[in-house]
């Protein structure tokens, strides 16, 4: 049971979006800019860091949504996500997103301990400053959908839900649900 | 010096969106509906818990702005912030408030240990959904902010400089700033 009264049955941020639109949509619109426009890192490799950093949190909800958007975008590749998830540093990923998954993992632990080191790491595998702009940046954001979801405990649905959850996340992005009332 | 090519002499999260303005204005307009939209939550008490959360974070940019924010807006209660900060739980603020802060304080270490007994605390002494939504969310995005602009090693101008700032954003709010080309 969420901490206050969102709609029933729907579950983690898209309860809170609907419960308080005038925030919730900037955080899709937030999610879909920074998951969805243009970057030098796919959306494959973006979903991978929200999930990443996510179950560092332990955000099951996150989490598990976003995994299962990066196993649709990845497609034949989608085992990506539990090598990753299981060990990063000896998953079958570029350097580049190795260097970058470190600086990630900084920033949801305490982002001062980002270093001129783990940085000029990065851009020796050929990482951008847009790179590291957006990783850091997705990890920062998943810092708050994590806990926003976990500090107001909304609902976490059962595994079985995550599949088409991330097919939408895949195919339509981050679109705003209706209010109850419509 | 930041790890990426900002505008030179923009302080903090400034800098950041005006480098990447497609993700930063909707950054500014959570701001701008999360601490200035209604809200149970009064500015100066929403500024407050920014500013708690921010110095739970060490974001010395964060904490040195919204500080100055909360300040310009308690006028001649203004010394509440320092002593909020010195320990919020013997300072001359109400019990909603401090209730509302141990929540902050648990979303900002860990949200999952946000309890059933901290949030019927916080409705005993008088909070309600929107209150305690609010606090979360703002606790969420507070961890947010401090990461990007911590995780990304911006400008922390000196002390001198947060006054005039805090009173910016008393007044005219969470504006997105121009481009550097305009």
């Amino acid at each position: 049971m969420a901490y206050i009264h969102v709609p029933e049955g729907v579950p983690g941020i898209r309860s809170l979006v609907m419960y308080r639109p005038d925030t919730g949509q900037h955080l899709y619109a937030l999610a879909q800019a920074l998951l969805r426009n243009e970057s030098p890192l796919s959306e494959a490799e973006r979903e991978l860091i929200a999930t990443f950093v996510s179950a560092e949190n332990d955000c099951n909800f996150c989490a598990g949504s976003h995994a299962a958007a990066a196993r649709f975008l990845l497609g034949p590749d989608k085992i990506l996500v539990d090598q990753v998830l299981a060990d990063y540093r000896t998953a079958p990923i570029s350097d580049k997103l190795k260097a970058l998954l470190t600086i990630a993992k900084r920033v949801q632990q305490d982002a001062r301990t980002v270093s001129d080191e783990l940085v000029a790491e990065a851009r020796h595998h050929g990482a951008t400053d847009r790179d590291i702009h957006d990783t850091v940046l997705i990890a920062a954001t998943f810092c708050l959908f994590n806990r926003y979801v976990d500090g107001l405990a909304t609902l976490t649905p059962d595994a079985s839900a995550y599949e088409a959850m991330g097919e939408r996340m895949g195919t339509i992005g981050y679109v705003m649900p209706k209010p109850v009332s419509d």
